[in-house]
């Protein structure tokens, strides 16, 4: 199969622990599984994930942001933790494991954030990566003074600018430009750092950066959009996807799909990996795994949801509707929205399953839309490999539906059952992200034009 | 004296340990005290230092910033390393020392930067200093698609205006406000987290922050700007204030005007902190010091220095005119210039001393502009305790010629002078950097309003 141009026999999936603080389900903060809230702000509490995370050889933790408050924090554990610091601190003590700071491009400046990146590669030895959005969540416009969130095809226009800016900025000082020569007294060699001039249809960015080139050249490039801009977007710079999909068919659609856009644009579509988002409740039987999945549901707050479902789709509900059908005019509303693609997948969901409101809530109370599944270890594990190896992941960003726990059950019972399998590592081969992820270090394009020019020895 | 509020008979110094890839003198990178080049991107070669601060019980541990790369980085260990990330990381590495980052209210938004501090503050236990400048180089511009540096005055209004938005964005959310009571199911209570909704001259934002209150509130408020501007700027918000003089006399004026700036205001003048920079070249006897700041002078490179000149100054010299004096028209070209104060100091060196060119190169070598001295430990005690008893120090940003060496020699021979003389701690008293300063933590604004308003119970 053309998109899938790894050798099968040593093709492995991957798989990244998504942190959400209090855990992805909604209610999780609720449930007695779950630590003391006041742990949710200690530093310690995530290291220890990471930590227990690296013990199982997982390739990264991938922690989500947005620069707004989400107004449904009343109910639920919605308040953010800023990545780059927090990441940094986790950087600290771990060793190997990928860290995946999401930031967005309409909300930051190309300079600044291409020196957080770098800065997190060079504390971490290499284990930064890029989760790029363009923000979801329209009220972070005005926490920038602007009136309206830029709409969706200008979020993306500016997107890519921004790649392109960073990029070049990242690339500005060429490797081996820090020379440190003590006798000589030159401490870098200017002719190896360039002014990058970057002039683009909404971004102007002089350069040089102010850092030498980091471990692996720039953070690997993460994209977590789905709709037509955004795939066309993961299909150019995106070296691993994060995508949200509730049935097989959704997922494998997705994949080639995405591995076909790749492929159109001269990319080996094996190293643009696609990890769709999974949420696995675990227990030993699979009536028990059902039944801690519906005490989380017990736990839910109609008017969290509710506002969730305003969030995904634009549309208001009240409890007055919960035991009804979900309405006609909810599935006839598409139009411009912050999450296009979520959107989609939301309406999927209704036509395939006809829910009350409150059944497609308690569906998208797990993880805003994401899978959900609930079963024993081998159920689980037998998911995962059915999607690994009927074309419809490289891989999984796990979402643990609580945390510490729901993490802990997941390493000590799936991971082992998808290395008997020879699917998952047992240990790491590489120490950056970009090795755990099978994809080469870049050099910088002005190394590579200096190099073309000079002529043959 | 009023300008001392605090009991002469407890009143203590305050040390910060200003860190400097490569220490503060521009060619300690040379000489072979310096460690091998490759630790000055290593985050263990930091989080060495802070741990060795942190043992000589530090107050706290300073990285500068600026979103440019220097040009004379040819010359010398000028690279960046970004302060939130990296300190974020010694964070983890350490318990109890505060960690101030420098960050600028020109080329940064609020909203990311309250982000960046409130979770700063949170991952350290309350550990966060801002050391606000309004970024000094001016050819940050550009990498930030402005053709010009905006001038030294409108640079100041926007970092008031600042200062009023990141300082409500910290204060959105009341202490408590994190409720987390899993039986009624209110996680954060939004009564007590606020919008903002500032509009300055020149920012809107409107909140709340996405993170709950921090250990301290607030990030510790540092300044560093002795122009006029920036004096007005300090009296109003710092609790610290970074500052260089060469002389006593100079040091004392502004140590009385700083504290009369701020008694004007209505401010305890004990609440906010004069700490110059000093760099001290240290050995068993005077005349050894001396050798030993003179090796390093003879490592300098006339390209760096006459490059930091015009930076300072906006003058260009050539290497033709090191042997003579300092060219008239030097003194004469005042004006706007990005470093207003630093201008005026170099100015007096000038008038003082009457350097050849190459002799005012080597006063600025050791720390560009900020006082260096070369003696045996008691002299350099004896210095610190001169300026700490006569008014024109609460403390000291110690500036190390070289790393770590040079700050070793420090805490391992002039820090037990000052204990012995009842100057300095022995060991930390509190857990945050607020507390090592003797300041109080603020109360959020609006828990303060909603209080007063209160009916007495
Ligand atoms: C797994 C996953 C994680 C995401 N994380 C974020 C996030 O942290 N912040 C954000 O603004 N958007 C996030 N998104 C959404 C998108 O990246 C996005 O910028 C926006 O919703 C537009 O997406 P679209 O291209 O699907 O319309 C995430 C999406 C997925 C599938
Ligand atoms: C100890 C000390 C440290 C400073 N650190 C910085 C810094 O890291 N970044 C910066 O832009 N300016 C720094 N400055 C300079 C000023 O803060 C400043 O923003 C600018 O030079 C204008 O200052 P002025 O008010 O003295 O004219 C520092 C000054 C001192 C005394």
């Amino acid at each position: 199969m053309s998109a899938q141009s790894a050798d099968p026999r040593t093709r492995q999936l991957h798989l990244n622990l998504f942190v959400y603080p209090g855990g992805h389900h909604e209610a999780a903060w609720r449930h007695s599984v779950s630590p003391d809230p006041d742990r949710l702000l200690d530093i310690r509490f995530y290291q220890d994930l990471a930590r227990a995370a690296e013990l199982a050889a997982f390739d990264g933790v991938f922690f989500a942001d947005g620069p707004a408050l989400a107004d449904n924090v009343r109910y639920a554990s919605r308040f953010r933790l800023e990545p780059f610091t927090w990441l940094s601190a986790v950087a600290a003590a771990t060793e190997r494991i990928g860290l995946i700071a999401t930031a967005s491009t309409t909300y930051t400046e190309p300079y600044n954030l291409a020196r957080l990146f770098a800065s997190l590669d060079h504390l971490s030895g290499g284990r930064a990566g890029w989760n790029i959005v363009t923000t979801g969540a329209p009220q972070a416009a005005r926490n920038f003074g602007l009136d309206a969130h830029p709409v969706h095809a200008e979020r993306y226009e500016r997107a890519r600018d921004f790649l392109e800016a960073v990029g070049k900025l990242w690339d500005s000082w060429e490797d081996g430009a820090l020379v440190a020569d003590r006798r000589s007294g030159l401490f870098a060699d200017t002719d190896r750092i360039h002014t990058v001039d970057h002039e683009g249809p909404l971004l102007k960015v002089r350069g040089p950066l102010n850092i030498p080139r980091s471990p692996q050249g720039r953070p690997v490039y993460v994209q977590a959009g789905s709709s037509e801009d955004g795939r066309a977007f993961a299909a150019r710079y995106a070296e691993a996807v994060f995508t949200a999909h509730q049935t097989l068919r959704s997922g494998q659609e997705f994949y080639a799909d995405i591995k076909q856009r790749a492929a159109r644009l001269g990319r080996d579509p094996g190293k643009l990996l696609v990890l769709p988002g999974i949420s696995p409740f675990i227990a030993s039987t699979e009536s028990e795994a059902r039944r801690l999945h519906q005490e989380f549901n017990e736990l839910t707050q109609p008017e969290y949801s509710l506002e969730l479902l305003h969030r995904l789709l634009g549309v208001r509900l009240t409890q007055g509707e919960l035991d009804g059908p979900v309405p006609r005019e909810l599935i006839e509303t598409g139009g411009e929205r912050g999450n296009g693609s979520r959107f989609q997948l939301v309406l999927d969901i209704v036509e395939r399953e006809q829910p009350t409101v409150r059944e497609l809530l308690h569906r998208l109370a797990g993880a805003r839309g994401h899978r959900v599944i609930a079963g024993t270890p081998e159920q689980v594990a037998g998911q995962l490999q059915q999607w690994y190896e009927q074309g419809a992941a490289d891989g999984f960003n796990v979402m643990p539906p609580w945390l510490p726990g729901g993490f802990d059950v997941f390493a000590a019972q799936v991971v082992p059952i998808l290395r008997e399998r020879g699917l998952f590592r047992s240990e790491y081969e590489g120490g950056t992200l970009r090795e755990h992820y099978g994809l080469a270090r870049p050099l910088s394009r002005y190394e590579a034009a200096r190099s073309a020019a000079a002529p043959v020895a």
